[in-house]
């Protein structure tokens, strides 16, 4: 059965996206540790990312930070986080979190967004993206 | 003045040391979340990932990925989770977790190893590493 994100990166269910190229695709966490909480994910489905072939693997970490970088512009923070644990959906993805505290590295806090707030925060990113 | 990841790798501060190539350095987290977690740590210091000239982040990269399948091997886990927060100490450096739940991932629980414990698993995690 197709992962979550799969149904995602195939517009099945709806996100609000921020990039995309021909092997990963990034939108904002729907359940976000903070504002900005975003995930890159590799488009071929594998569960585990020391699974992932070279290629893909370095392929997911390079679009990692370009989005991580415009992450880092658009959102108030000390430095985005770069975190891979996966224990949840069986379904390579690195949560690139602007952190300000160890507190919203530990996803034992989550944040509350309107739909307004999460296109508002997808379009700065959006913009950060394009100027990087 | 050197942070302290600097100082272990001029071998000025001890540790329990798992690999080295011309710019990383990985060592095992001397106050780790569980058995096995790995710091891997590029030579030359910088205080956030995303600053990494993209050559350097792509070598910490794949040397993480090198180390990581090491560490998955050596230890009993679910996965290895591939973590960077860095609000503590101000040179980068990408945690290596072996992974068997969500609390293994959050540094609020805390392993007190012996230094038998953090040769033992050393000498493991190198053994694998030889092998891949």
């Amino acid at each position: 059965m197709a992962s979550i994100f799969t149904k995602i990166i195939n517009g099945e269910i709806p996100c609000y996206k921020i990039a995309e190229d021909d092997n990963n695709f990034a939108f904002l966490d729907i359940n976000p540790n903070v504002k900005g909480h975003t995930l890159c994910v590799p488009k071929r489905e594998v569960d585990k990312i020391l699974d992932l072939d070279e290629a893909s693997y370095m392929s997911l970490m390079a679009f990692s930070r370009t989005v991580g970088k415009a992450v880092e512009k658009a959102m108030e923070c000390d430095r985005v986080g770069m975190m891979v644990v996966g224990l949840e959906v069986p379904h390579v993805h690195v949560h690139l979190i602007p952190l300000n505290s160890m507190k919203d590295a530990t996803f034992l806090n989550k944040e509350a967004l309107t739909e307004e707030e999460f296109e508002t925060i997808a379009t700065k990113i959006k913009s950060n993206l394009k100027d990087s």
